[in-house]
């Protein structure tokens, strides 16, 4: 298969024409799920399927697949890439919408060149990945692997009060088809990175062999509002300096772990937050990762153990409640290795990698193989209209995902 | 003048009927400056200087003066004894009024038992103590102390738009003395603690010997927002842990001052305050306070090297911006001893202590020599509806002030 590519014109004008599409009045993109802007990147993705001869079916949830049986045994399992379209506000155009076209890419290339499969080939985008306007993210994965029941997710209420299910029926994707009825003999996403180490270290490809495990906490810490003038040093319950001290632990520990653990404060808040009053209260938000679920784990004992020692010493008391937690995912060692072989064919770098965030491929490795590549993100800034990854860095990366593609077809 | 005392009855009577006045719909006590709630506060007390003889005067700064000048030299600059009743949000009922009261109750009770002043005695309620509506905050006394020009301050427009002269107008206090009309030979306020100190050592008289200085800054860091998953943390620029580096140093530095630094980070923004993204920004608040203003330098060098270090080591850039400078004062020693020998006659436990607040006589220290009287404060709360301090430990203060004040006006 090493004489076929993409047809990379195609693939770069569609990531572009699709990220024209749901844009407000200010130029934002802003595709959150199941809005009107989402049917219309949905629609244009439809009609791209059908383009390329695919069999569209959507699910109850919302995933659209786009199917290729010809010439193959539908007995067999499918080979599934995909990723999604929707998108957080003022997104980027590359997150999730480069895996998924992509993936119709190779497909549609192999199509083209006659290539002929020994089992169906499915391009799948799902619902929500980004959660936004519905919790929990990954959710039309998560749905499609059996992690959480379809009615339970239908009845999602958003931030602006509606249903996601009636949102569904509204723009016209509450498909027919349960969720998980194309089980994948093997699941292959292809994303940007949204961190900076390809980047950094001049790599063209990640070849991603797991994911991280992460831990979202919410510290409240509770000390005495009092004059800041008046109350000596030494009669303080100052809430905010115990928050400082925490945020200095967690930081100095992951710096420490050999570069395994993250650890992030990104929130806070201090009560009265007046300039001459000591914080009563401070409450900020903990996101701890680890690839390793034992070192994750290890890292939340030392958080908390840290956390009562601080409520002794500093006459605080802290509470810490937990709002997400996610194990590690190993993906397929298999498939990553025809990762790492379809980019050294290629003449291209390659580094096994770990994910740090969280993607639709962690969900559907409950219930089939799977793995990830990873292309260069600009700066690695994600989330952001300054997402950036050049057109020859996703050609590139198409290609490896079109070889492996081609190779497990063939299994 | 060992055997005179004030009228307890009548003080504690006055204290609490002028804190029921100027309470909003929910019960708060409300009366900012220049309110309808404060005219209500002003009106009850000019009706009492009027029922104790006093002759009332208003200056263009709003400041309400009771004077008496009946048997003195009337050319001899009086004593003047004072403090505020305007009040914060939701204020306790001590805080400033408890001085201009127990100013007028020592007055009366001298002029009752027909004490003979060599000099005039006066009472002062001074404007806008607080700053809550107009800044800044002790704007009355500065004004009256030469700080602030009077056309100046009277154009001072309020966080809800209104320009002070226009409101004193009209609530009747646009007054026509020149502000400092009236030069204290001596000054003295009595005033709550608003700290914890007397209460913790069980004493019943400070003997304010000087006030604070105050440095105020606003530290602004600026880092990179990155993804809090894919981004290692050796590739981080997180203003976030920076600002915790700089809570952190401030208050082990100010703990290990011997007890006279005070050091304060009371508000703290993080941007874009997302779970999931380094902070690009971190937007907090200094407050430090030394009474001496070599050390108060020492440690606003100290912290600025901090921040030049950081800035080189943690890979953000940082800006600080003074926000309000005030350097030390050092009451009057005559007064201060003559305080302490007033405690000791009424068998009064007594030390010599720091202001950490604000006060209006640390600007008619500016004018005149000035000392202050502290009485405890219960758990140091103060500008909450929880402020308190017993009715007999306001009585003994009143008392200090009395024999204090009698002593002087003879001088």
């Amino acid at each position: 298969m090493s004489n076929l590519t993409i047809n990379a014109d195609r693939l770069i004008r569609r990531i572009e024409e699709l990220g024209s599409l749901g844009r407000d009045a200010q130029g934002r993109l802003v595709r959150v799920a199941a809005s009107d802007m989402d049917r219309l990147g949905r629609d244009r993705l439809v009609s791209w399927l059908k383009e390329a001869g695919l069999e569209v079916a959507v699910d109850r949830i919302g995933n659209i697949f786009g199917i290729w049986r010809d010439n193959a045994n539908t007995d067999l399992a499918p080979v599934m890439l995909g990723s999604h379209i929707d998108t957080v506000i003022d997104a980027g155009i590359y997150d999730g919408c480069y895996g998924v076209l992509a993936g119709l890419e190779a497909i549609e290339s192999l199509k083209e060149a006659g290539f002929a499969p020994a089992r169906p080939l499915v391009v799948a985008a799902f619902t929500n990945e980004e959660g936004v306007r519905y919790s929990p993210d990954m959710m039309g994965s998560l749905v499609y692997a059996g992690g959480v029941g379809i009615e339970d997710a239908l009845a999602a209420v958003g931030t602006d009060g509606t249903v996601l299910g009636k949102e569904l029926e509204r723009i016209g994707y509450a498909g027919q088809h349960q969720p998980g009825f194309l089980k994948p003999h093997v699941y292959v996403e292809l994303h940007v990175e949204q961190g900076p180490v390809l980047e950094r270290e001049g790599i063209a490809i990640g070849a991603v062999e797991n994911l991280q495990g992460i831990s979202w906490q919410r510290i409240t810490i509770d000390g005495e509002a009092n004059h800041a003038g008046t109350t000596p040093m030494a009669m303080r319950r100052d809430a905010g300096v115990a928050a400082a001290r925490v945020i200095s632990f967690i930081a100095d520990r992951a710096s420490a772990s050999r570069a395994r653990t993250v650890a992030t404060v990104g929130t806070i808040a201090f009560e009265p937050n007046a300039i001459n009053v000591i914080p009563a209260r401070a409450i900020f938000t903990i996101d701890l990762r680890d690839p390793n679920e034992a070192s994750l784990k290890a890292e939340e004992a030392a958080l908390a153990a840290f956390l009562d020692e601080l409520a002794a010493s500093a006459g605080v008391t802290v509470q810490a409640e937990s709002l997400a937690r996610f194990e590690p995912v190993t993906f397929d060692a298999r498939v990553v290795a025809l990762i790492e072989a379809g980019a050294k064919a290629a003449g291209l770098s390659c580094r096994r990698m770990t994910s740090g965030a969280g993607h639709d491929a962690q969900m559907i490795a409950r219930i089939a193989p799977s793995a990830m590549i990873f292309v260069p993100s600009r700066g690695g800034i994600s989330h952001n209209p300054a997402e950036f990854t050049a057109a020859g860095e996703l050609i590139a990366g198409a290609n490896i995902l079109l070889g492996v593609t081609a190779g497990l077809a063939v299994d």
